[in-house]
This record gives structure tokens, C-alpha cells and sequence, in this order.
């Protein structure tokens, strides 16, 4: 058996791969496969339908958010919004907390005209700004957050605080429908799939109506959110499979009790890492301050690059796979998004203890 | 068994789906899914290079051209090739001749400065222009074609007229890899994958490298294809298990025989169809204009709308469906993409001549 703390594409449920293998070859009694069906089906349809009704059952929202199933992942969003609620004049803000806010800001800047409300860069994105420097200019076309940063393993609490009037858009790549939180705080949330939601190859967005209302016209049709929304995310071919298996995730979250029993679950298998880094009186190091620290991506430091080479090596050799820090900033980084196991987690924290005794 | 018509997302080959299936839960002995498969891993980045390498090998082409695997679909394309390749003050062209063409230059008008070269729309999109109409101005930018109108059932046969100088572009969503060509006359090619090359959600783009150099800088990152050639597809997340699919339908293709295997497989299955209206003393009316008959889509029309919903229904009770026409146009199109086995288009073609006999 192999623990996979892949950083995305991810885990996903044992029972939701067993699901789609069974029904590969002929979908539900259509005589074909999921992957050789029109969009236009009624069966599509339906997934379609289904997987936007579930997510905002799971989030709470009504009728004034929808929910839209995109192409290009986080990094065509960090285009994509600007393009459409930036208007000629108008200033966007950015609070970066690490290397995704970093990539969101710095392509706004490709668009237009944005401010940085706050940054954690020169502490090395360990941890959150002061609350006090991060409301934005009353006139801010938006705010722009990073919930949570899988690069550095900082996250943001649930329970954000008030950030001002302005609408609020926030990358939820990497922490989306992990745990409860007050979604209608934000006009728009978007995540890639391939953390919590599925395989790569389709971004979720959530967009509260008015801002649809709001976007930019004068776009190439397929950049605007309008034309996403006004067609059901049916405009031209969606990624089929990947909706439907966030289908399936989606459905497999609402079995095990929703997001309160995701952050249940996410919770106790980050407390038995961070427990393992706590008790090693300094063998591991943890990247993020503790007030700030990610229950998706636990990252830390060994002594010196060879033992963490050491650490790799040995934890491959137990089945522990994707364990290696973005190549970015090096170190230990142990993805926990909702599909891994408790068991992987204790594996790990486990397997941490008795290298840290073995090497301390 | 289902014969299976559908215009794309289409049928795909059995054994390439038996494949999948077989390795869904267990990538290769690695203990995980494809699904859940980090994109940097050694084995995704090698079904990545894989992929480039058999394109290019089908395809004949050498260092001189680069394979990008995208998201976003043909519509996306239709958005980035004026963004990228339409400079400042600079005219792009187009040639229309079809709906999937209409599109492309529309959007594109949303973009820049476009001129119509020539478009059959006046007579119904039912053939291709005079050659003598489509030689573009020398200055401009780039000349745009569609090889196949998936809607309209219009091909461009596989040697092309020369159309002059200028960097030619091509959609060829519908046709490619369905038969030999001239790819080296092409300075981009693209294609969404499901039709003749996967599932949905990853558009394939063939692009010669000087056209990379002379594309425009000052695009957000994520929009231009330079960004995907300096990074081998890999800049972000790629559609993983999409890419990895086209990676077993090109093997399949090569195991076939290549593209002139599956010219002649696809010629004697669309043969079947068009002789099967060709009997019918007028029973079934082709669309288009002999000489411009695709030989992927094959559309058609009956006396009535109602006996077109006819011949729908008893088509389906036999087992054969996605033959109606775009919701745009209506009547009947039989798709016949490289994975359609020649026993579904006899099936189809033995169905038509009694069908037309019991109505007729």
C-alpha cells in the first residue's frame, strides 16, 4: 500500500477510483463510456447539474451564487480576473502570503493596474500580515486572497477576518471544501481540482451573481465569466471526465459527513504531523509559525539537505510518496488534503519519529 | 453494442478504454492512479515527452516545430492565436467556411484587426471558395483556415491549395490525424482532443518555432504559447489523465498502420454513408457539395423534419446514436472519426437503405 501526500494532482477516495473504473466502459447502461459521451447529453447534463447543486449544498449558497467548471487551472484565473473585474482606471489589491499570491499579483500586473494591500515575503511566508494592514482602498475593484499556500504550508483560519467592502476573491486551490467556512463572504473563490476535488483538468469557480453582472464586455468571448454563467459552463465542450469525477468527490464529501467532517479529519491528521515535528526537540524544523500553520500542507526542514535526501529516500522505501518540498524552496512538505487517509498521516508521523530517533 | 456517432466528445478506441480501465487503480506498479499522480513526476513527464514524440513522428515533423498540450478547447484558440500572432496595427485573415470558422473570426474581431479572405456563407456553407479567392495580402499577419467544419459536414481535401505566404493556421479539431497531410505548410495547428485524438479537455497545438519567437510579449503568461513551449506543457498542472489518453490513442494510430491506415479505414467507412444517399434517388440530401464532403461528418437531411425524428428515434432502438445534427442546423450528421469502426458505418449505412425503403 503506498501513502501518497502528493501536493496535486492528489489522493483521491479509494471508493471514488473503484467507482470509475467499474463504470468506464459502459456508463450507467449507455453502452459507452463516460469519456466517449456528448456534452449535450442528457446524462452529461446531469453531472453537470448535479455537481453545481452539491457544491453549493455543501457551501451553503443560494440562488445569487453559481457555480461555473473552467479550463487552465489557477494560473488562467490569476489572468482571468482581472481581465474581467479590473476596470480601465480602476486598482486591484493583492495580500501575497506566498508563492501562488506571488504568481496571482504579478500577472494582474500583466493586466492592469493593482496595489499590494500586504505581504509576508520579507519574513519568508511564514506567516499571516497584521489585520490592521490589510483593509483595502474603499475603491479596490477587489481584494485578492490565498487561502491557503502550498508552497510555504501557511494558511489563513476558516473564519477570515473582515477585510472591508470591497469584493472579496480568494485561490482556494488548495484548501477548498476542507473545512466549514463563511463562503458568502467572498464574491468570487476558485480552485484547481486537483487537490480536494478531483484530477486535474478543471478549475472550479464560485462567482456571486452581481459580480458576473459587473464584468467586462469588451473580452474575447471564452475569458468572460458571463459566458460560463449565462451557458451552464456548456459553451464549448467542458472537460467532461474531470466533472464528473468531481462528482463523484463531491458526493463522496457529502457521505462522510460534509465539510465538518472534513475538518474533523483534516485537523487530527495534521495534528499528528505538526505533534511529530513539535516532539523532535528541533530535528524538524516547521516552516510556518504555528498561529499560521496549513492543515493541507505541513512543511518543515531537516538539519542539512542531505539528511532530508535521507528522509526522501528512506520514506519512499516505507510507501511514502510525494513528500519532496516544491522545487522552488526545497525542504519536507506532506500534503494532507481531505482524500488522505488518517492512516497515512499516522504512517508518516510515525515513520517521522523513528527516523528523527535513529538520525537525532 | 452501441455504435456511437457522437460529434465530440466521440467514440474512442475499445482498446484503449480497456487500458485505462485495466490501469486505473494501479498506474504501472506504482501504487497509485494516473488520477493521483503528481505532473512532475518521472513517469507523467515521460507520457508527456512520449506524447510530443509520436505526434511529431505521425506527423513527420522534426525540431523545427514544437507539441503543446493546452486546456481551454478549439474556443481558446480561437482567442490566443490573435492575441498572440496579431501585432499592433498588424491585419489577420480568415477564411470561413463553416460555423466553427465563424467563430474563430468573430472572436478574433474581438481581439484585433481581421479581414474576411473569403467564406462560403452565402451559399449555405455547402463548399469551399474559389482558390483564386483565398490568396491572402502579403502583409498580413497570418491566414486562418478550418480544415473540417464538424457542423456543416465541409472538408478541405489533404492537399491544400497554396494560399500564399503568410503563416497559415488551421482549427483542425475534426479531421486531425484522420489522414496524411502537408503538415510542414502549417506554421500552428490545433486541435481539441475528442474527436479523433481523446477525451475532452486538452487541445493539442503543433506550432513552428519561429512563430513562438515572433509572438507577442506583453500577454499575461498563461496566454502564450511561449510559456508552454519553454516549459514543455509543464508551466502549470496539465490535464494529466487527458494527456495520458492521447498518449494511448496516438500509440493506437501508430499500431494501425499510421495516418494512412486510417485514411483508408476512414475513406471506405464514409463511403459506405455517403453511397447510401447517394442511392436513395433523393430521399436523403446531402449538405454539402460533393467535392467538399468530409469525410469525418457526414450530414444530411431527410423530406421532413418529422421524418428526420424518425429516422432519430429508430436509429437509436438500433442501437446507433449521436446522429442528430448541430442544434444549430438540425437534420442528421453521422460522425465518423478515426475510432468509428467500419462495422458502425455499415450498420448506419444498411439502417439508411431500409429505413429509406420502408419511408421512402
Amino acid at each position: 500500500m503506498i501513502h501518497n501526500f502528493n501536493p496535486g494532482p492528489a489522493a483521491l477516495p479509494p471508493e471514488v477510483i473503484a467507482r470509475v473504473q467499474a463504470e468506464l466502459p459502459d456508463y450507467r447502461g449507455t453502452g459507452m463510456s463516460i469519456l466517449e459521451m456528448s456534452h449535450r447529453s442528457k446524462e452529461y447534463e446531469a453531472i453537470n447539474a448535479a455537481a453545481e447543486a452539491q457544491l453549493k449544498a455543501l457551501l451553503g449558497l443560494g440562488d445569487e451564487y453559481r457555480v461555473l467548471f473552467m479550463q487552465g487551472g489557477a494560473s488562467m484565473q490569476f489572468a482571468l480576473i482581472p481581465l474581467n473585474f479590473l476596470p480601465a482606471g480602476g486598482v486591484a489589491e493583492y495580500i501575497v502570503t506566498g508563492s501562488w499570491g506571488e504568481k496571482a499579483y504579478e500577472e494582474a500586473q500583466r493586466v492592469g493596474s493593482v496595489h499590494l494591500r500586504a505581504s509576508t515575503a520579507a519574513d519568508g511566508y511564514r506567516g499571516l500580515p497584521n489585520v490592521e494592514d490589510c483593509t483595502p482602498d474603499a475603491n479596490a475593484a477587489y481584494l485578492h486572497i490565498t487561502t491557503n499556500e502550498t508552497i510555504q504550508g501557511v494558511q489563513w483560519p476558516a473564519e477570515l477576518p473582515l477585510f472591508g467592502d470591497v469584493p472579496l476573491i480568494a485561490d482556494m486551490s488548495s484548501d477548498f471544501l476542507s473545512r466549514p467556512f463563511p463562503a458568502t463572504r467572498f464574491a468570487l473563490m476558485y480552485a484547481g481540482a486537483q487537490k480536494n476535488l478531483g484530477p486535474a483538468g478543471v478549475t472550479v469557480v464560485v462567482i456571486r451573481q452581481d459580480l458576473i453582472e459587473r464584468s467586462r464586455k469588451d473580452l474575447p468571448v471564452i475569458m468572460r465569466y458571463a459566458t460560463f454563467a449565462k451557458n451552464n459552463s456548456l459553451y464549448n465542450t467542458p472537460p467532461v471526465f474531470a466533472v464528473y469525477m468531481v462528482h463523484l468527490v463531491l458526493e463522496w464529501i457529502k457521505d462522510q459527513g460534509g465539510l465538518a467532517a472534513m475538518a474533523e479529519r483534516n485537523a487530527r491528521k495534521a495534528a499528528l504531523v505538526y505533534a511529530a515535528i513539535d516532539a523532535s526537540e528541533g530535528f524538524y524544523s516547521g516552516h510556518a509559525v504555528p498561529s499560521a500553520r496549513s492543515l493541507m500542507n505541513v512543511t518543515f526542514r531537516l538539519l542539512s539537505p542531505d539528511l532530508e535526501k535521507q528522509f526522501l529516500a528512506e520514506a519512499k522505501e516505507a510507501g511514502m510518496v510525494g513528500l519532496a518540498g516544491h522545487r522552488s524552496v526545497g525542504g519536507i512538505r506532506a500534503s494532507l488534503y481531505n482524500a488522505v487517509s488518517p492512516e497515512s498521516a499516522a504512517a508518516l508521523a510515525h515513520f517521522m519519529q523513528d527516523f528523527a530517533k535513529r538520525y537525532g
